[in-house]
Parts: structure tokens; C-alpha cells; sequence
């Protein structure tokens, strides 16, 4: 499996992606799923990639092949919105899932993106193209995406992604989605690609984190032990706390145990 | 869906469970997923489900009628170890399925268990019944089992869940885990059914806790604090971290910016 996350905040876009595929416990292999496609001055484009890696791969193929191939086809060069290219890109999607559906015996071979970047004068957006080639953006409250694994690292996203968070800060909330992934299932893991853009730059600042990397390995070890101390410093729960009525009582029970004023 | 939990302490077993249950988002309901049965003053059984609501009901009817009824039938008074506990649940678990399917119109309707308890002299154990009828214990390491929507709280056990930890931390790290998955999935919700079993005591202290009762507001705002002050409190990253070589560097180099000796 894989597990691929995306922001969007008022300062730029941050994506993250896990670089395992697995074709059975016995078949691991590592392969980027995070991809950057360079197609003129005045736009920039990123794509995280799920699911059958032939379909993927053959998706970005094609992407590159149109746009270095002369005619008046469409390309990444000639979209003049963001939502046109995650219209093109599903279109590809769906011919090359459909080119091999009955090569499969009949399965799907599908794959899902998030498609991140900035297209002319636009506001820098992210968006999931679904396998049946539509798309959404992501919400204006909580303005992150996922594809792959999702679940694990879900609430950490929810509870912290907010438009305004900065990009130092959303960096850690995104490595930390994806350490609790890692964690709970193995099919997820490193080197990890961490990609931050910020607005109007149209470039990449591209990081790969490995799992020998210190800072992954520093902020593990803070994280676990941030964990680990809350589970300490919550308060214990008695029969008596449980039976409270309202949190004055709770509050009045707390200051009895502990002695405070 | 559900989400159950349960844990296999020195101390003795804990289980967690919400109450929502849902036929479509439109037909939200709230049924006990924690079962207590008694069956005899030298045994003690939990049970925890998640599946197909009519099943797990039927499966419990059964099982307190065959309690009910004289004969020399099987029944969980008649059992002589936890595990021919599970194996017996299994059973009526299949039975109950295959006389449905035809009505189901082939689809399983099937039903996922776990029991926990004592039986005799036994050490106390938790058990995951499958829907094809066997079972599976908790492992040394990691005692923990889970049913449902078990991915978004899984980190939590992976990370704290150990032999030795007391029942009263325990609690903390099950509602934790339990808070995680229904801030992020809404077909799990509260109330929550607690119960904590100390060994050989032979019955369960038993606690609902609702939305509105103070100690799960309480536990979600130190436990929503604790993680955003995990944000704040981790290092920021800069390019320089993200090329460091190894931990001495970027130690070397956080002494740098913060002046730390």
C-alpha cells in the first residue's frame, strides 16, 4: 500500500509521501510517489500516486510523452487551469486502466491521485483525482487530502490542519501523520519525500528522509515520548470521577486528591 | 461500523466499546456492544462485537437460551476452558450466518467477537472469534485486541499497550484511542461502555460514559492540548537538519540556534 498526504495553507502547499509498494508480503519494493512535472514558466505541477503501480507509472508516461510530443494535443502545457489538468490526468488514468482491464481478467488496475500546484495567476491548489477519472479539492476548513492508508494517521490531520498553520509548523504534523502510519502497518514505510512549495515560487523544495535520517529518527523518539507523558499526565479516572455529574464537580474532586487551592 | 477493544493486563483484562450502529447515514443507532454473561460462580465472560447487528443479537439469544435450557447440550456453563468458550461462540456465530444467507440473499451477515474473561483457575484471556468460527488470543507483547474501525486508534496500543501496565493507565490510553477514532470516523461514536476486570474477582466494574459526561470532556481537552503542545514542542526543521549526517550533528546544530550549552 501507500500513504500520501497534502495541504494547502495560505503560505503554500506541503506534501509528504512513503515510497514502499508490496505486491505480497514477499515482493517489497521502493518506488517515489511523489512526482514534479515541469511543463512552462508559468505553472507547476505535483502528483502523488496510489494503488496499481503499472497504472501510475504508465499515467506519468503519458503525461510526459504529450508534452514532448509536437501537435495540438492536450498537455500539462496547454491546461489553463488546475482543475483542467486533474480532468486531463483522470482521462489518462481511465484509458490506461481501461487498455489492460481485460489483460487483468476483468480487475480494475485503478489508481488514484492528488494533483497539487499552480497554474498561471491562480491561488496554488490540491486536488484528488479519483480513479473514475473525477475530482475533488480539499475542504476550506480542514484543507488537507489523503489517498492510500488514510486511516491511521487521520486524526493528527484533522485535528491540527488549519489554513493558517505555517509550513514549519504543518511539516511536523505531516511527518507525524505518517510516523503513526508507519508504525501500525507495515506496509507503509521509508525513505519518505517531503515536497514544500510556496506561493508563486513554482518550485519544489524537495526533501527525501530516510529512516536512518536523524532528523526522523529525532523526532520519533520526541514524539513516542510526548505520547507517552500524556498518557502520564492525564488525570486518573476513578469510580467517583466517573459517576461526576459536571465538570465543577470533576474539578472540585481533582482539587480534593491532589490538595490543590 | 464499531469500534471494541480489549486489553490483557497483569493486572487484569480492560474493554472498550462505542454504541453507534448505522444502516446508511440516515439510520443512526445505539445498541450495548459489551455483553457481560454469567454462567456460573467459577467463570466470568465478555463478550464485544462488531458486524451485522442481527447477527450478534441472535448469536447472544442463543447463547442465553441455551443457558436457560435444561439438556446436555453445549453452553457457556458447560465449557471447561476460555478457549472451547470461543470455539462454542464460533459455532452459533456460523450457524447463525448460514441460516440467513439464503434470506440475505448470499451475502454473509456475518460477525466478528471478542470474549475475554476467566474460566476456573485459568489466567483471565481475550480471544478475536473470526466469522469463519475460530479464534485468535492477544500476544505477549502487545496485548491488545481490536474489532471494526481499528485503524485510526491502533497507534495508540501499538505505542503504550504492554503486560505491565496498570488498569487505571490503561483506561486512559483505551478512551484516548477511542477519542482518536471517533474525532476522525463517524459511524463510531459515544456512549462508551468501560469495564475493567481485576483477576479472579469474577465480575465486571461496569462504567457508560456519554458526550456529555465530564470526564471524557475533561480527557479530550487535556488530550487535544497535549497533542497541539506536541506540535509546538517539536523541533522546527530547516534545510540544514534535513542534510544532517547523523544525531551528534543535529544536536550540534540546535545548541547553534538556541544557544543551549
Amino acid at each position: 500500500m501507500t500513504y500520501c498526504l497534502a495541504m494547502r495553507l495560505d503560505e503554500g502547499l506541503v506534501f509528504l509521501a512513503d515510497t514502499r509498494t508490496n505486491a505480497g508480503v514477499d515482493n517489497i519494493g521502493h518506488y517515489r510517489k511523489l512526482h514534479t512535472v515541469h511543463s512552462g514558466h508559468d505553472r507547476f505541477f505535483v502528483l502523488e500516486s496510489a494503488g496499481n503501480l503499472a497504472t501510475t507509472q504508465e499515467v506519468l508516461d503519458r503525461i510526459h510523452r504529450d508534452l514532448s510530443t509536437n501537435g495540438d494535443h492536450e498537455s500539462l502545457a496547454t491546461v489553463n487551469h488546475l482543475f483542467e489538468a486533474a480532468l486531463y490526468i483522470g482521462r489518462l488514468n481511465l484509458e490506461v486502466a481501461a487498455s489492460h482491464r481485460e489483460g487483468l481478467g476483468g480487475a480494475g488496475g485503478t489508481a488514484t491521485f492528488i494533483l497539487g500546484g499552480q497554474v498561471g495567476g491562480e491561488d496554488p491548489d490540491i486536488l484528488l483525482i479519483y480513479p473514475e477519472g473525477n475530482y475533488i479539492r480539499a475542504s476550506d476548513d480542514q484543507p488537507f487530502l489523503q489517498i492510500g492508508e488514510t486511516k491511521y494517521g487521520k486524526y493528527l490531520l484533522e485535528l491540527a490542519v488549519r489554513p493558517d498553520v505555517e509550513a514549519i509548523t504543518a511539516t511536523k504534523i505531516a511527518l507525524a501523520s505518517m510516523m503513526m502510519t508507519a508504525r501500525a502497518n507495515l506496509s507503509v514505510g521509508p525513505p519518505y519525500d517531503l515536497g514544500i512549495y510556496l506561493n508563486g515560487s513554482y518550485e519544489l523544495d524537495a526533501f527525501r528522509l530516510t529512516d536512518v535520517s536523524p532528523v526522523m529518527q529525532h523526532l520519533a523518539q520526541i514524539w513516542e515520548e510526548h505520547m507517552l507523558q500524556a498518557f502520564r499526565d492525564l488525570p486518573a479516572i476513578t469510580r467517583g470521577d466517573l459517576a461526576a455529574k459536571d465538570l465543577a464537580e470533576l474539578a472540585a474532586r481533582a482539587q480534593k486528591v491532589t490538595g490543590d487551592q
